[in-house]
C-alpha cells in the first residue's frame, strides 16, 4: 500500500466548506480558477505519491550524517528535492516578479498538507524557505531580494531561521548572539544557534540563514534584536555561491524523528551579514516567517495523520482475526474518528490559508483579524490532532504498530515535533488568549455569530447536529466574553484546553457544512455525526478545564509537586 | 537527577484510600502488617532506585541482540537481575511452599509500579515469571510445581509466555502449534511463536516457555487449546538445567521501544512439553497468567508515567525563561495534571490488588467479582494515561523533549507497547462491558454505590469535590443500566469511552479519600481538586461517545472510509 494525497478532501473543501471563490474573484488572485487549482493539486498530489513519499522510510532509517563539516541528506532526497523545485512547488505562494507562481496561500497550506503526508522530513526543507522568501519579500532591501529571491524560489538555494540558543527558547529575548558593523555595510555574526533546520545539505548549492542577533548598543530582550542573512557562501558579483563565509555546522542531533531532516548546531565566528528589516526590528521580521510557518506546522500535522490514517486502514482491511478487523466495532470507531478529525483539522487550516488571502488580497481588517485568530488554533490542533491520531494509528495496528518496520511508529515520532517547535503549543494557546484577543474577543465572536447563523440555517436538515454545534458555538461565546473579564495569568492556566476548545467547536462547524453539502445520508453527512456526536463534546470539559484559571495550580507549591 | 520510587503515594494509598487494613486481618495474609508493608515498599524502593534505575538507559542505548542463538541481555542488567532475585522480589506474591513471600498482590503491585518505573524493559523478566509461577500454582501437577516454581520463585530461572502468531493475535484461537503425545506422558511441541518477551537471555540458567498449542484431537477455536511447559533446557534427574530442548530463537523484534527486552520469534521443533492443566484445558491456565499480567501491566503504565514526570518537574525547576518554566501557568498545569492522572492510576491499581488479595483470602464472590471488574479498568487507564503523561513529559522539555539524550522520548517510546500487549486496551474494554457485565452490572453498580455513599459523607468538608463525584459516579450507574440493555456489538462500539468515563470516576473517588485523609488546604486536597475538577469532567464526554453505539460507524462504509 502506499500513500494516496488527499486531493479530493482539499477540493471539496475550498469548493464547498471553506470556499476559494471570493479568493478568486480579487484582483490579486484571479488566476486560481477553479480549474486551475484542480489542476495544481492533483500534479502536486501526483508528485507527492509518485516521487516524494517513497524516500519517506529512507529517510527515517538512514538518518542525515555531518560528514567533513558538511551535512549528507539521506538516500533519494536530494533527486526529490529537485525534482520539487523543478515543479515550482517551492514558489507556489511567491512574487511572480521574482519567479513565484503567486498563488494563494490556501492552495500552499494544502499541498504541505499532502507533501508532508509523503515525507515530514523532507517538507521542511521548503517549508524553511518559503517562511524566508516571505520574510524578505516584506522586509529585505531591493538589493537583497534581487539576490536572494530568485534563487531561493526556484529552490536553487534553501533558507533557515535561526532563533534559539541554548539558554533562549521560547524567551527569545534572552539571545546573545552578537552583531558588530564591519563598517562597509555588513555585520560579522557571532554566537551559537542550536535546532536549526536544514541548517546545512548537500542538496543545494547554498544555504541562507537568517539569524537573529543583537548589535552592539542594543536594549535587553525583544527590543534589541535585528535579523541578518548570512549565507553559506557569499555571493559573488554575478549572484553565485562564491567563498565560503565563517561559519559552520557544529553537530546534528539526534532525535526521536524526522530523521531525514538535519537539526544543526550552527556556530557562527564572524561571518558575513546583512541586516534585513532595520535595527532592532528583528523580531517583526521574523515574526512575518513564523506566522507562515505556524499555519504550515499545522498542515504537517494534517498531513502525516493522513499518512498514518491510511495506513492503518489498509492494515484493517488485510488482517483478519474472525473477520477483518475494519468490521470490529472498536477498531471501525478508531478509523472513523481518525478520518473525522483529520477533516475538521484540514478545514481550519484551509479556513485559516483563506483568511490570510482575503486579508492580503483585500487589506480588510477583519480578515486579518481571522487569519491571526486561527493561525495558533491550526497550528495547535493540527499537531495535537496529529499526535492523537498516529497514536491511534499505532493501536490499530496492535503488535505489529510496535514494531519499527511497520512503519506506523514512524509516522508518531515524526509529527511529535509539530506540537514543540514554530512556538509550542502552549505557546500558541497563549497567543490565542493574549495578544488575539486584544481585541476584547471581536474577531472570535464574529466567528463565533458566523457559527451560529449557519448551524441555525442547518437545523431542519441536521437537527441534531446543527443543535449540537449551536449550542457548542453559544457556550463557547459565552466564556470568550467571560474571560476577556480575567486577568492574564488565569487565561493563561486556560489558554491549553480554550484553544482545544474552540478548534472542537469550529471542527464541528466545518463538517456541519460538509454535510449541508453533501445531503442527510451522504458520506460526509454520517462523518459529520462521528465528529459533532462523538469528538466535539470533548469542548465542555475543555472550557470546564479553562474555566478553573489558576489559583487552584499555585495552590500546589513546587514542594507539593515533589512530594 | 534520578528516579526516586514512590514509597510515600504508595504506602498513602494503602493506608488511607484503598485500606489494607482489612487484607492484613486476614488469615492468609496477617504477616502484612504495616510495620512489614513499610519495610518491604522501603528496600524494594530503595533497590529501584540505587540498582535498576541506573540501567535504564542503557537498555535503551545498546538493545538486546542475538548472537549464535543466544540472546545478549543490555550491560548491567544481568547484575540488577540478579540483585533483584537475590532479594527474593520474583516470589513477593509467590507461595511460601516454594519459597514465595506470600505476601498480597497489592503489595506486589506497588513493587511493579515503582521497578517499571526505574526500568520497564528490565522489569519485564520477573513479570512474565510471576504470571507463570501463578499459573503453575493453580495448574501443574505436584511434579511441576516442585520442579519448577523454586526454581523460578528464586529467580534462578526465568518463565515466558507464548500465545501470539503471526495469524493469530486477539484471536487466540486461531493459534497452530502443534502437540503430539511422546507416548511417555511428555508431548511434542512443533510451531512458531511471536511476541515473546524475554524469550531468551544470558541473565538466568534456564528459561521456562509456557505454550498453548492443539492436540491432534482439538476441536477448531480456544476450545481446542491445551498449555504445555517447554524448558529450554531439560532438567536432569537433580532439576538443573540438562540437555538443550528443540527451540529457538529466530529473530529479535526491532521495536519503538523497550529495546532492553528481547522481543523473541521463537520456532518450537518437536521440543519436549509437558502439559499444564488438563488436555483442551490451556486457556484456563493462561487467563491466570493474563489476569495477573493484566493488572501488573497497569502498573507498568504508572511507573513509567511516574518517572517521566519526576523528569519533567526537575526539568521545569531548572530551565529558566523569563522565570523558572515551573512558574509558567501552563507548564505548572501540565506537572499538576501529570501528578493528579497518576494518583488516580495508582489508587485504582492498588484497589484492584486489594480486591485480588480480599478474594483470595476471604472467597467472597463479591470480592473477586471487584476484582475481576477492575482488571480491565486497572490495565487500560493505566497504560493510557502513561502514553497520556509521558507524552506531556515530553512537551514541558520542549525542543529538548525530541531530542533522545534527554531520556524523555523514551519514557514515551517505552510505554507504548503497554497499551497493546496483554490484549490490547479495546480488549480490555470488551472485556469489561461483556463478560464483566454477565451479572448485569451487579459488581459494577456496588462500586458505584459506594462511591456515592462516600461522596455524600464528604459533602460537609468537601461540598464542591463530593458534588462533582456523586454526580459523576450517578450518571456512570445510569449509563451502565441504560447499557445492560443493548446489544454486544453497541457495547463493544463504545467500550472504550465507558472504560475511560468509568475509570475517571473512580479517579475523582479515591482523589476524594486522599483529600478526606489529609484535609481541605492540604497538598491532597489541592491535588484532588485539580483531578476532579480539571480532569475528570472529561467523563461526560467519554458517556456522550459511548452512547452513541455502533450505527454510525457503520453507516460508514469501508469505502466510504477509503474515499
Amino acid at each position: 500500500m502506499s500513500y494516496r494525497s488527499p486531493v479530493n478532501d482539499i477540493r471539496f473543501i475550498l469548493d464547498h466548506v471553506v470556499p476559494l471563490a471570493p479568493v478568486a474573484e480579487t484582483e490579486m488572485f484571479a488566476e486560481a480558477t477553479p480549474d486551475m487549482v484542480e489542476a495544481i493539486l492533483t500534479e502536486g498530489g501526483r508528485l507527492c505519491d509518485e516521487v516524494i513519499a517513497p524516500t519517506n522510510r529512507d529517510g527515517d532509517l538512514t538518518p542525515t550524517k555531518l560528514e567533513n563539516g558538511v551535512v549528507r541528506s539521506a538516500p533519494g532526497f536530494k533527486e526529490a528535492l529537485q525534482a520539487l523545485a523543478e515543479g515550482g512547488w517551492v514558489g507556489i505562494a511567491a512574487d511572480p516578479e521574482y519567479g513565484g507562481m503567486g498563488l494563494p496561500q490556501a492552495i500552499n497550506v494544502g499541498f504541505n498538507d499532502m507533501l508532508s503526508g509523503a515525507n515530514l522530513s523532507l517538507q521542511l526543507n521548503p517549508l524553511l524557505t518559503q517562511g524566508q522568501i516571505e520574510a524578505l519579500e516584506h522586509h529585505a532591501s531591493d538589493e537583497l531580494k534581487a539576490l536572494y529571491l530568485p534563487k531561493l524560489i526556484s529552490g536553487e538555494w534553501s533558507g533557515t531561521m535561526n532563533l534559539t540558543e541554548p539558554q533562549a527558547g521560547s524567551d527569545v529575548g534572552a539571545l546573545r548572539t552578537k552583531a558588530e558593523p564591519n563598517g562597509d555595510g555588513t555585520y560579522a555574526i557571532t554566537g551559537q544557534k542550536i535546532f536549526i533546520t536544514w541548517g546545512d545539505s548537500d542538496v543545494v548549492s547554498n544555504v541562507c540563514h537568517l539569524v537573529l542577533a543583537r548589535l552592539p548598543d542594543a536594549a535587553p530582550g525583544t527590543k534589541g534584536i535585528s535579523l541578518f542573512m548570512v549565507p553559506k557562501f557569499i555571493p559573488d558579483e554575478n549572484g553565485n555561491p562564491g567563498v565560503a563565509n565563517s561559519l559552520k555546522v557544529v553537530s546534528l542531533e539526534h532525535k526521536l524523528g524526522i530523521h531525514g531532516s538535519p537539526t544543526c548546531v550552527m556556530s557562527y565566528e564572524g561571518a558575513t551579514g546583512w541586516m534585513v528589516g532595520g535595527e532592532h526590528k528583528g523580531m517583526a521580521a521574523m515574526f512575518t516567517m513564523m506566522n507562515n510557518a505556524r499555519l504550515n506546522v499545522g498542515a504537517q500535522g494534517i498531513g502525516v495523520a493522513e499518512a498514518a490514517y491510511q495506513k492503518a486502514l489498509e492494515y484493517a482491511k488485510d488482517r483478519v482475526q474472525f473477520t477483518p478487523i475494519v468490521e470490529h466495532a472498536d477498531v471501525r470507531r478508531m478509523l472513523a474518528e481518525m478520518k473525522a478529525e483529520i477533516f475538521a483539522a484540514r478545514a481550519i487550516a484551509l479556513a485559516c490559508g483563506v483568511a490570510i488571502d482575503m486579508g492580503r488580497a483585500t487589506g480588510k481588517e477583519s480578515w486579518q483579524a481571522r487569519a491571526a485568530l486561527l493561525t495558533p488554533i491550526a497550528k495547535a490542533y493540527g499537531t495535537d490532532m496529529g499526535i492523537r491520531v498516529t497514536n491511534t494509528g499505532v493501536q490499530v495496528h496492535g503488535g505489529m504498530g510496535y514494531i519499527e518496520e511497520t512503519g506506523a511508529a514512524q509516522f508518531a515520532r515524526d509529527v511529535r515535533i509539530t506540537a514543540i517547535y514554530e512556538g509550542t503549543n502552549g505557546i500558541q494557546a497563549m497567543d490565542l488568549v493574549g495578544r488575539k484577543m486584544m481585541d476584547d474577543g471581536a474577531a472570535a465572536c464574529r466567528l463565533l455569530q458566523e457559527v451560529e447563523d449557519e448551524a441555525q440555517a442547518a437545523r431542519s436538515e441536521f437537527p441534531v447536529l446543527a443543535e449540537d454545534v449551536w449550542q457548542a458555538a453559544e457556550a463557547m461565546r459565552e466564556h470568550t466574553e467571560w474571560m476577556i473579564g480575567q486577568g492574564m495569568q488565569d487565561r493563561f492556566a486556560g489558554a491549553v484546553p480554550y484553544l482545544d476548545a474552540f478548534a472542537r467547536v469550529l471542527g464541528g462547524y466545518y463538517h456541519l457544512r460538509a454535510a449541508m453539502a453533501e445531503g442527510r445520508n451522504s458520506a460526509r453527512g454520517h462523518l459529520a455525526a462521528v465528529y459533532i456526536r462523538r469528538l466535539m463534546p470533548i469542548y465542555a470539559a475543555s472550557l470546564a478545564e479553562a474555566k478553573e484559571g489558576a489559583e487552584g495550580l499555585y495552590a500546589l507549591s513546587v514542594e507539593d509537586l515533589e512530594a
